[in-house]
């Protein structure tokens, strides 16, 4: 079986150069800029007069040296003078990337008495008499909140909620984007779990429904249940379900891609437990397959082990395992000793996976992955939407199961999953969520 | 001198209305609605076949009982047939009137690979590392949250935070279009104000600035003090310093036409001390005017007297008084021989004020006016904007004035402010509040 390798991440550096306009010029250039391990992107031509042009060059580099290494190599090795070198990524998130839009101009004095007073006021008084009118006259009904406190923002760490926004915002767009959801982030500036809890409850109205982000184990934990049970909304914490509905995709994928049975049941070693282990492994024993946890810290077991899963050590579990889902943050955790052949591992730590796919390919497994395409905006865009369209008050298991057959179904060929831009997924996702709530 | 009387508020109803197309017919429709009573605003038609025309027809009626009237005339009357009426308020407001949106489309890998995983970690280490860059790299530094517990939402009362989310949406919209603020409702589930405070503190980083609204006295007083102790960023309780600002500004203008010398210093009486009459109040007493209060709460008489003012019965403030403020909500509280020859008095009680400006200049007034054209959106799109282009950590008193300043020398010929679809108004307060700004 094939396997995944994405290339590294790498910095979009856009060079602004000013060389001369004559033949063999911009040939010195390209040979400088690849000789320096520059992989060149888009060239424009911004303008061109007799005696210059100035292009705007995207290279890609490896870091901040790798581009400084670039620029030296134009400056020696070429007549070409750079007038500004801009990070792509930090040039997309100048002025940040969301805004709260109107929906429609306000033009003429008739328009500002129907969205403002004095028309508003029927409005206000036809949802006092009857508060589902809401959903008819306001953006609640089609409208999550994106909360954090910022204390485990992706691989980052506790590195506070303001620190967090872009990530906040990049979801925010996701949800616009693919599902039409109006999304707002909101950083929450407590690392107490009951005054976040509070907050969350006390803004509650505001949201059709509550998306949790990038919270410290095991806060996560509890502040998720707590708001579920207390909320009559719904409320998932992604970075559990997201990353669980779309890893039960990929596994299903990969059975697919191995010829396993439909009713093939198989032992899932779950390492790492963790907000996305414990996720994956809920969804996994939910789904009605076994579950082995591997996790060196006994309240983690605890958690599984009330949930129905077993626990082991990391080589009983490898000896077990029809499935190997990883989730560890450790490069290289899993030893090609041991890989059991047929096993499938999915090795999801970004970007040093657990055990290099390669290897564990030829180590005997019967299909391996990285983490590169687990993308969570598979399924929290389509999952809200569903849930909000139905008006559920949680987002069930069911639910997730059927969103994940969905995001696997559309998955071509020898991909895991779709591409988040294939324009099926995301209805695919909400019909399906759709389609499997029932209140609970 | 002259003074303002704008119409009652109207209803206006979207009549779709199938006649028969031959000469003669739409007179008699128009005329049967006319005789009804009906204003005829916009007519579209949007079908014409050989024997009927469908046409849309804007008819502006007083209540529901006066548009069922005008369609009972339009049926009794006539032999065109009402297809659906269509309520153009609640139209404006199908599906809400804002949304979260993305600056940017996502188009490509490379895009999704910019804005959100991996390339986002970067901006939010680079914020970690220096907590400025929020300011470049979110939306922080350009929004505002707007805070209700929907306690007294307009001349409602107290309806709740949901059912004052219109409210809320419509000032985001003003926000949006008249000065480019990101502004996002937020409803508060409480209505004791520590709670209150303390979620407002709790998710302040998400926002540039904190827009309290619609929250009742005196609990909005208090809420409001304490934020802006405890807060580093600029907090604003509209129904007072909106007001206070516009107010101001109307009273400049109807000073200067009625040919006060500009170093002419009124003894003003505000009557109602309210949240808008406190703020009035707060206000001239910055501008350095003597103003004397009336209310029959003891509680408000003290709000004011701590502030610097004086209060009095309102025979002795009237007799006092070259300009009369009137925020009572009580119609026709200023009865005709308690005008003193040559007062400005502004009733501003919507919609039925005070003292009907023209008995009240029938009784000597020079100058009177209803609140008819006292609008908030004039003064707190553009003090939001500029105190945040400038880094306040708060909105003083010289920055209402400057601001009402500004928006008085715009008012053209006999009107007290100009309008809030006047080009550079929202530009001039910006402007206004950015000069005046100094921190305190």
């Amino acid at each position: 079986m094939q396997y995944n390798t994405a290339e590294n991440p790498e910095w979009d550096i856009l060079y602004e150069i000013k060389s001369i306009h004559k033949p063999g010029e911009l040939g010195k250039l390209m040979t400088a800029i690849g000789d320096a391990g520059g992989l060149i992107g888009d060239i424009n031509t911004k303008s061109v007069d007799e005696n210059h042009s100035i292009r705007e060059i995207t290279i890609s580099v490896k870091d901040e040296n790798h581009r400084d290494l670039v620029a030296r190599a134009i400056r020696e090795k070429t007549n070409a003078e750079i007038l500004v070198m801009r990070d792509l990524v930090f040039e997309k998130h100048k002025g940040g990337k969301i805004h709260s839009a109107r929906n429609e101009n306000v033009n003429t004095v008739s328009d500002l008495r129907y969205i403002y007073t004095p028309g508003v006021a029927r409005v206000c008084l036809a949802i006092k008499a009857d508060i589902t009118k809401a959903r008819e006259f306001t953006n609640i009904a089609k409208s999550v909140g994106i909360f954090t406190n910022g204390t485990r923002i992706l691989g980052l760490g506790d590195i506070g909620p303001v620190a967090g926004m872009p990530v906040m915002e990049g979801k925010a767009v996701i949800y616009d984007q693919f599902a039409g959801i109006s999304a707002t982030p909101i950083l929450v500036n407590t690392k107490d779990p009951e005054e976040f809890i509070d907050t969350v409850i006390n803004i509650a109205p505001t949201f059709g429904g509550i998306h949790l982000e990038d919270i410290r184990t095991p806060d996560c934990f509890y502040i998720e249940d707590e708001l579920i049970k207390r909320l009559n909304q719904p409320v998932m914490h992604d970075d559990q379900h997201g990353t669980g509905t779309v890893t039960l995709a990929a596994i299903l994928s990969a059975m697919r891609l191995c010829g396993h049975d439909k009713d093939f049941k198989p032992v899932v070693a779950q390492i790492g437990l963790g907000a996305a282990g414990f996720g994956i492994a809920k969804l996994l024993i939910d789904y009605g397959w076994p579950v082995i946890g591997v996790d060196l810290n006994p309240d983690s077991q605890k958690r599984l082990t009330d949930y129905g899963g077993k626990t082991a050590s990391l080589a009983d579990a490898m000896a077990q395992a029809d499935v190997v889902i990883a989730t560890t943050g450790i490069k290289g955790l899993i030893k090609t000793e041991m890989v059991r052949r047929g096993q499938i591992i999915l090795a999801l730590t970004n970007p040093d996976p657990e055990i290099d796919p390669a290897d564990a390919m030829n180590a005997g497994a019967a299909y391996a992955a990285d983490g590169k395409s687990i993308n969570n905006a598979l399924a929290f865009p389509g999952l809200f939407r569903g849930a909000l369209e139905v008006q559920a008050r949680n987002i069930t298991p069911a639910m997730k199961i059927a969103a994940a057959e969905a995001i696997s179904a559309l998955a071509e060929k020898d991909e895991l999953v779709p591409s988040i831009f294939n324009p099926k997924v995301h209805d695919a996702v909400t019909e399906a969520a759709k389609g499997a709530w029932k209140a609970v």
